[in-house]
């Protein structure tokens, strides 16, 4: 039977003939029509994809079967399933609180950013010349925090708000060295486990104990973390254990909640050091956990030290103002097991939406929102108290704790009736948080609850609205400073305004909407539609991760189909869903291999070997697992250098706790060898990390469980169709071989399902980590099913090989494996170029952009070079189109080396080529305007995509560090004297 | 209290002012800031609001109350409300049929076009140069059309299958000018209602019956319908009858149906001279009825009779292909009751969203649906037979009649267990159709409902695969024709490119999401995403037209309520809500007039009097109604002549019929005397019909029907926030009062509720027309409440006398009233700058292009001149950039006066300028390239939208006319070394 694209299925039923399925989504997926890919395989001198197999890889680690996955279904077939799953969890009203709070979701923003590939689809941001709309979108966000907290410089988010209480203890480290860490217990017991994690990890004593009984005159401490309002709901002055702290050299780090900070004095008044926390409530939804934006923010002093990635003004090479990501010499990539974090992939949408919620309402709708929501909660204090109960904080933003005057069942039972989800104290008290989308109704069910007989417009009699237990009216709390007084915030509340904004910001930054992105390492394929609605069900965007289980039937549903379908597609036999991020993953991962080597007693293994082409996260996590780092070298072919490999083992047998191995390897190569590799390292009593990012290269023909990996993560975000929001949201899984599967992390509030007593900690502040984005995986691998999955993985291999194969006449190809093949991607040398002509591999990426195109992965993993991979979404004309580009630009360079462009005035050096470039009446550079802004057939301009600015001055940027909204010129009308002016001088 | 945006708002009870509501929508839609507002009064010199209100208008109409509305309802509140609607609908499986059938609406299709603002909020393309994406979306329309039908020529839509059919008999009598016309009595009821009704209002006689019993041999038939399948789901040949026709001079039009025509032999095949139609079920949601695209096809000899608009090849300035709406000279604004159609706003969303239907699946995969469901049909015949009920039809594609074997109310019994539609006849049989969405489970209840005892497998069996009874095993009615041979449908079907191609196609199109559009007599305010929401809810979407009522519950509450609120609005008694578009309205309300008039013995009276100034749909629409058109002078005010007026009236007084005119008058200015122009006709036993298009200058100051119109339609794709569509879709709503409600159209299926047997007709193929986006005008309303919807008319009527002072000392106002001031728009006279600069407004409408904006509306009233409506949804900044454009160009015209420009070679003749005028070595025009492509400070390279052709030649299109796809040179590589020469001889 052949379908509409012309592949060839297996003949079923004649039911199946005569009533065949609707339709197929892998031919949706997998790009290449059956003619191109019989045309790139001839090109390539193979019969077929076998032989493409027999190629690629070493035959001693392939599957050889089909993989034992539910037949695919449709795209409609997949909504209906989705929908069905959605309707076992129950929304009910949550009052839970404790980092997370309904919001609502403005819907213009949903629509337009969350829903909106073009939004959704691009990567981080590092070619800043055509990044410029989410940079820009990343620096409001970064005034916002700065803002709101009351500190100096904030990065671009951090990938949840307990991870990032653990990061500011990991700041304090840095700074001064010293080795115990307080915890207030009134934070929330999410971030108390999450840091109490982290630290184990890196050898810190903890001491978790009530704020007053903090004693930091030994100066044993590095430095506190504290939660405002904390987790019981107060506001309280955190003026003496500042002052403390800071007499005795230790730094305060303060969890802190965006909408009290609208009208409560902020942390950074206090004097804190650093503030963290998460900006879910403005404006993204709860999902069951996330993803959210964790943020940070400290005194400029520490700016330096700050984690994850910081966006920063600088100028173009014309001295024109631009963005880019700021300080990237700290980041892991360059210092390794040095680095400041081992942050990769943020939540960079998810930080653009909150900002973007707060470029919609502006500092006086925020206010509104803050104000209104505290008001609801001082109206149900009063009802509460009425009622005859004790509401236990003095002064409140949105949360009460309250003490009963009657058994808890029986509010509980009322609770429930309303379907509502309190937060139920172990202690008795009951706990409620409202938040923005509270309404009358909701705080009458509320006072009903509480078993108070007054409506809210009675209990509004019961409250003196000049009371001190008013924020705004209390002299200590009330926050007197403006905030967000730039001009975005306050343009952009029409909506006829905001929808250009957005417009006018997703134009600026290239996407997968309008080209492919061979990013090498990053898998930039097709995140299709139906895989994202589930996205904007409610039944899964409004559960707050600590509802009781009962209600996340769907949700638990899909996990374990999900993980029953990773465990199939890597031979592993348990999944942890808990890290968010492919990093957090891999210190995931050693974390449970450290857990597994102490239940074995075998304390001292701490050696973790890298190769040297390891992504710099893996060093960075592994020095955050606490284990000593050893480089491996590289031989020649782009796989680890054997001989050093066996000396390192020997040399460190009796300490070796892992190896971190990419496969295949970060050079694009499928080893021979992995195998004897992975049996090499078990012989000598140590554990394999293998580094899941290239798991695009492996589904449905290789799985690393079968060969000898005992651990790995799953970048869900590449092979696994999560877009990645201009870096971030992601999900870093990992799956692990049975003897690891009780070390896997647990959670303090919710278990996660078959959770044992030997999990080495939290490491997230959800359960599931990011658990809103997980039925996009799900979704991909239910519609593509074995066959799909298999061919896709063949064809992204094809189309690597066929790029290589178009190239390699211009370029060197840098590695391939002994039959002259590479895997899903391959590495272009551009290091010769420079004696000869100058060029460096910068100009090279630089003048893709003139060629409409995102650059390929630069200097990673070899300095110098360009990493190219396709990924199977792309067809055949496209990747032309690409190789096109690469071959004119070598043309280019020839033509340089040949006398016939000038060394430096070239299209090369000066690129990327910008509207003001070309359009100038004084263009003085030897080569034509056309080729600066049209250098192919393919560059029309009715689809020319142009860089927003010219190139980047990275070192001015950072010698002059500015991490907030510059002074923005808005329009100021009449201004048409002046400009007639210059029109009338320059024609007349 | 002051809110968020400053405005002061009255207070309530203290719980409001403690817990105020949570967002204020009438800020989100109305754009200028409190600051803006007095800055714009300021300038007026005018002290407030009110003061405005008593220079525009005329005192003796004003409302003086506030409308009595519901409390507007927040956007969240809004969503909640609208959901709980969509529950009060049913959606059961519907095998109704009968035009209109569930399909899949691709999910990527519905979230990049359906859902996404750049698709959705442009205008209707008459500025070709900034619209090309949709002109290239409609031709792949016109060319599916044409290549599905087997005709030459198609148009770009028309409103839905009944008016095309009705369209088709326009066509016969403008052809061949005879008076009877025949109709299969085997076309679908709906559409056999339309034609006659509009039979009657043109006089001409209609003649139902069986299509073995036409004669055509008195030659007195003008044509005749078929329906192909027949509404009984017959497949048959339709050589006869097309023989017999033509023979005797008649024309042969066929209904026909787009997936049917994937397998089957089309109609163009069996020799038809018209082919019409609706192309729902190629991706479009059945929404109770509508939005969908009718379509029209006719061989080349009858091209320039076509109804409606078609989009046409040609060149531009340059000579590089390009396109543009052609034939316009055919339309009712050039030659009023002599155009071809009163059709103005079309169905152009949905025509694009078929169209990226068609391109999404390509002639495979829709020949894979069609006979799926084709197969599907077969088996279900099997089934039903081997139950032992006859199937009526012998070869049929997806329909079938069955006579029971049992009774009607145990098969109907089963249906409504399984909750499913079906279709009963009169007669006692059972229809049913079955569609693209069908899958065996819905085949196996499907058999249970008709009492097989066998499941589907076990029907398989009795179907034998060669029977001729399958339609692709048929010689007769197989297709052997291909379709949809063109690249275009051939390209995109992985997902990764349709997507980057329906970018593509946005990107080039100017709409709302850039900058205003400030189209008088359009009124493109914003349409909000709330609004929009309803469309996405499967529970509005899904329902079939002719479902019972008793599933349509939601549909109707909403329906009351905007009917009585749109009555609160208008002063009227009722509200239809058939008519799809302002001119369908137009001519709704003139045959209620008619009916009314001879309800009262009133025959004889079929004059019209229309102002010359009136749209030319007015004329078009009189003429389609049977009036006989007399037009009325305008004054040097822009309003009625009254002297002209009287004395027309005096001449027809006994025949006068209707006074058909628009308030505020096309020419945007209020008339002082509009009461007794009323009372003057009503005095004369007419009727006034006032044209609702400016009623966004009324809503809440003044009501037609308290100061005498009788009937008019609203356009709720101005007024009331239905985006344009780029040319539809709209909806024209009309209200009448107490004496005209009778005769409020009916519906031979479905009557519409309070419907009396005075109805005067059908009017359109759905009861309630384009049901599904009347929530947005509900919501609209809903949100802004009865202040919110004052205030938005009084700011559209600032912003607009703001614009008019601003740019008066460089432009003539054409009209205003006697104390100097406009309505809501307003009228600048570009007459006299030809004589001394050369300069035509259409060169001012090219040029603003180059500024980033898009024309006003152009020589419509007055030929030679700008309307502008700014509306309330634009803030003073970007009033004022528009204002600096214009004021600019003005300037840019005395540069030319002034000798400093050429006559010739200036930037406006030369405008609108491209990337590659401006973007080459042989710039040779003697003004700088700045001064083309970035004429004022805020065009700059990060926001200038660029027209993707020069200036469109219209005289060489319409010459040389093509309505299809044409060559389109996809990319071939390698092309490397053509294109490598270029650039080496240009360096080298
Ligand atoms: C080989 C490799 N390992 C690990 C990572 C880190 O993953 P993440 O960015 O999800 O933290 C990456 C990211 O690109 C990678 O390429
Ligand atoms: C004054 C006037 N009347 C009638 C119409 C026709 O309305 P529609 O385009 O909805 O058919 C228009 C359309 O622009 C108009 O401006
Ligand atoms: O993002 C990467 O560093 O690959």
């Amino acid at each position: 039977r052949v379908l509409s694209t012309g592949r060839v299925v297996k003949q079923l039923t004649s039911l199946d003939i005569f009533f065949p399925k609707h339709d197929n989504f892998p031919d949706r997926h997998t790009a290449p029509s059956s003619r191109e890919k019989d045309h790139m395989l001839e090109d390539l001198g193979l019969e077929n994809m076998e032989e493409l197999m027999l190629k690629v890889m070493p035959q001693n680690i392939r599957l050889n079967r089909e993989m034992d996955l539910e037949a695919p279904l449709g795209e409609a077939e997949l909504c209906e399933r989705v929908e069905s799953y959605g309707k076992m969890n129950k929304v009910w009203r949550s009052y839970i609180g404790m980092g997370f709070y309904n919001c609502r979701v403005p819907t213009t923003i949903m629509r337009n950013i969350l829903e909106n590939p073009g939004w959704t689809t691009q990567y981080t941001p590092y070619q800043p010349e055509i990044s410029q709309g989410r940079l820009m979108g990343l620096i409001n966000y970064q005034t916002m925090i700065s803002d709101m907290t009351g500190l100096d410089i904030s990065n671009a988010s951090l990938l949840d708000e307990a991870s990032a209480c653990a990061e500011s203890m990991g700041l304090c480290l840095r700074h001064n060295k010293r080795s115990r860490f307080y915890i207030d217990s009134k934070c929330h017991p999410q971030n108390i486990a999450v840091v109490q994690t982290r630290a184990t990890g890196l050898g810190v004593e903890t001491v978790v104990c009530d704020r007053d009984q903090m004693d930091f005159t030994d100066k044993s401490f590095t430095g506190v973390l504290l939660q405002y309002p904390d987790t019981d709901g107060a506001i309280y002055d955190l003026s003496p254990i500042v002052d403390a702290a800071h007499a005795n050299g230790s730094l305060v780090a303060c969890s802190t909640d965006l909408l009290a900070l609208t009208i409560a004095k902020p942390p950074g008044e206090y004097g804190v050091d650093m503030a963290v926390g998460t900006s879910q409530r403005f404006g993204v939804p709860l999902g069951y956990g996330g993803p959210h934006a964790g943020f940070f923010s400290v005194k400029d002093e520490f700016k330096r030290l700050i984690p994850g990635r910081v966006v920063g003004v600088t100028r173009d090479a014309h001295g024109r103002q631009a963005y880019r990501l700021a300080l990237q010499t700290r980041e892991q990539h360059i210092r390794r097991d040095k680095a400041t974090s081992n942050i990769c992939t943020a939540q960079a949408l998810l930080a653009n939406m909150s900002a973007m919620f707060a470029v919609y309402h502006g500092p006086n709708g925020l206010r509104h929102i803050g104000q209104r929501t505290h008001q609801a909660a001082v109206l149900l204090a009063a009802g509460i108290e009425d009622a005859g109960h004790t509401v236990l904080n003095e002064i409140f933003f949105d949360t009460l704790k309250v003490k009963l005057n009657c058994s808890v069942d029986e509010v509980k039972s009322r609770a429930v009736e309303k379907k509502m989800n309190l937060r139920y104290f172990d202690d008795g008290c009951v706990g409620v948080s409202v938040d923005e989308t509270v309404e009358q109704k909701d705080l009458n069910d509320l006072l009903w609850v509480f078993l108070s007989e007054k409506d809210l417009s009675q209990v509004t009699e019961l409250v003196d609205a000049d009371s001190e237990k008013i924020i705004t009216k209390n002299v200590t709390f009330n926050r007197q400073t403006d905030y967000l007084m730039h001009p975005v915030f306050h343009r952009f509340q029409p909506e006829t305004n905001i929808v250009r904004y957005m417009k006018h910001l997703e134009n600026k930054d290239l996407s997968l909407v309008h080209s492919m992105i061979p990013l090498g390492s990053c898998t930039m394929k097709l995140n299709s539609t139906t895989e994202m609605m589930p996205i904007s069900l409610p039944e899964f965007s409004q559960i707050h991760p600590f509802a009781p289980t009962d209600q996340a039937e769907g949700y638990l549903k899909l996990f374990k189909e999900l993980e029953a379908d990773l465990c199939e597609i890597t031979g592993y036999d348990r999944i942890s869903f808990q890290p968010n991020s492919g990093a957090q993953g891999e210190y995931t991962g050693l974390r449970a291999i450290k857990a597994y080597l102490e239940s074995i007693d075998q304390y001292h293994r701490k050696v973790c070997l890298i190769p040297e082409s390891a992504h710099g996260t893996n060093p960075a996590s592994a020095q955050m697992a606490g284990m000593k780092i050893q480089a491996i070298k590289v031989n020649k072919h782009g796989s680890v250098d054997l001989a050093d490999l066996e000396a390192k083992v020997k040399k460190h047998a009796d300490k070796l706790a892992a190896l971190m191995i990419t496969y295949p390897s970060t050079n694009g190569v499928f080893d021979e060898e992995i195998r004897d590799i992975c049996d090499l390292i078990h012989d000598k009593g140590g554990q394999v990390y293998l580094d899941g990012a290239n798991m695009n290269a492996q589904v449905g023909i290789c799985r690393p469980g079968d060969y000898g990996s005992d651990v790995s993560h799953l970048n869900l975000h590449k092979t696994f169709c999560i877009p990645h929001g201009g870096g971030g949201p992601g999900m870093g899984p990992i799956g692990v071989r049975k003897h690891l599967a009780p070390f896997l992390p647990t959670h303090p509030l919710v278990e996660p399902y078959d959770t044992t007593s030997e999990a080495f900690g939290t490491i997230c502040a959800a359960p599931y980590g990011s658990s809103l984005i997980l039925p996009i995986s799900w979704a991909y691998i239910k519609m593509m099913g074995s066959r799909g999955l298999r061919e896709a993985t063949e064809m992204a291999i094809l189309n690597a090989n066929y790029m290589a194969k178009r190239l390699r006449p211009y370029y060197k190809i840098l590695f391939t494996n002994n039959t002259g093949f590479v895997a899903h991607e391959f590495i272009l040398d551009c290091r010769d170029f420079k004696k000869e002509s100058g060029v460096e591999v910068i100009d090279i990426a630089k003048r893709l952009q003139d060629y409409g195109f995102h650059a390929p992965t630069m200097s990673f993993p070899v300095s110098g070079c360009l990493m190219l991979e396709p990924t199977e979404s792309e067809d055949k004309e496209e990747i032309d189109r690409y190789c096109d580009a690469l071959i004119c630009i070598r043309k280019e360079i020839q033509m340089i080396v040949d006398g016939k462009l000038d060394l430096k005035r070239n299209p090369l050096k000066m690129a990327p080529h910008t509207q003001d470039d070309v359009i100038t009446s004084n263009w003085n550079r030897p080569y034509p305007r056309e080729m600066a802004a049209f250098p192919a057939d393919f560059v029309r301009p009715d689809n020319k995509f142009w860089p927003s600015v010219g190139r980047i001055d990275d070192i001015y940027g950072d010698q002059n560090l500015l991490t907030k909204c510059p002074p923005m010129k808005f329009y100021e009308s009449p201004y048409v004297v002046s400009k007639l002016r210059d029109i009338e001088s320059v024609v007349g």
